[in-house]
């Protein structure tokens, strides 16, 4: 069974400037952009694209030490940041991930991501240059 | 109203190579993959991995022409490709987004994609970096 991809939270999307980004969906699309929310133990500023079945997070820097300067430096235009899965224990989805070779990013200890939750975030070399975040849900 | 902009059909991820990604997938995630399957007309084999609430689609390169064969050479490894969302009616998404600003790649007309609909893929450039892809679903 699927206990680990079963559900996309959010879909992220870098964007250099997040008023830009955010006007251009409302004009385009005619979306719906929530206001923008700044996190700075984050080192992001986010707002999210109103969608039926999951989320769009678009995603500034904010401050020096932003976990997306290098990201940004390498996509100045922005680009698809990364995919967050809901899981339902986080810490029993990380072990089995290790025990199948996956690394895990920074400590290997969840912190709380950017909605408040444990999060942790899987090598995108070991996925193929796909970013994957893993929020718990509960 | 965001009538375009509403619900995303796939997530699309370019791969170097179906089967390994494949079986990562399985291994690392117990997910379900389907079976990998050529569309040689679109330059692409395509497998998905099965998730509640949309699809996440591994795309890998399939023959000359393929139209993942720059993003390839850019990413080697892979990365995430583009994110397709469902539209009720092509033209009339196309007809506002162009009045808009919003540039269609190719000649404009909506081509038959990978799943026998009805697509439109968005310049990446008027979206920050992120290739938007419109699937007529009725």
């Amino acid at each position: 069974m699927n206990d680990v991809l079963s559900w996309v939270n959010h879909i992220a999307l870098a964007v250099p400037d997040l008023n830009t980004a955010a006007a251009r969906y409302r004009e385009s699309f005619a979306a719906t952009v929530s206001e923008p929310q700044p996190l700075p133990d984050h080192g992001v500023t986010v707002a999210f694209v109103t969608i039926a079945n999951t989320k769009i997070e678009l995603l500034e820097p904010l401050g020096d030490k932003s976990p997306l300067a290098s990201f940004l430096a390498k996509n100045p235009d922005g680009g698809m940041h990364h995919i967050c899965y809901e899981v339902e224990n986080i810490i029993a989805a990380r072990d089995r991930l290790m025990a199948a070779g996956a690394r895990v990013l920074g400590s290997g200890e969840p912190t709380i991501g950017a909605h408040g939750k444990p999060v942790l975030f899987l090598h995108p070399k070991d996925f193929f240059g796909t970013l994957i975040e893993l929020e718990e849900i509960n």
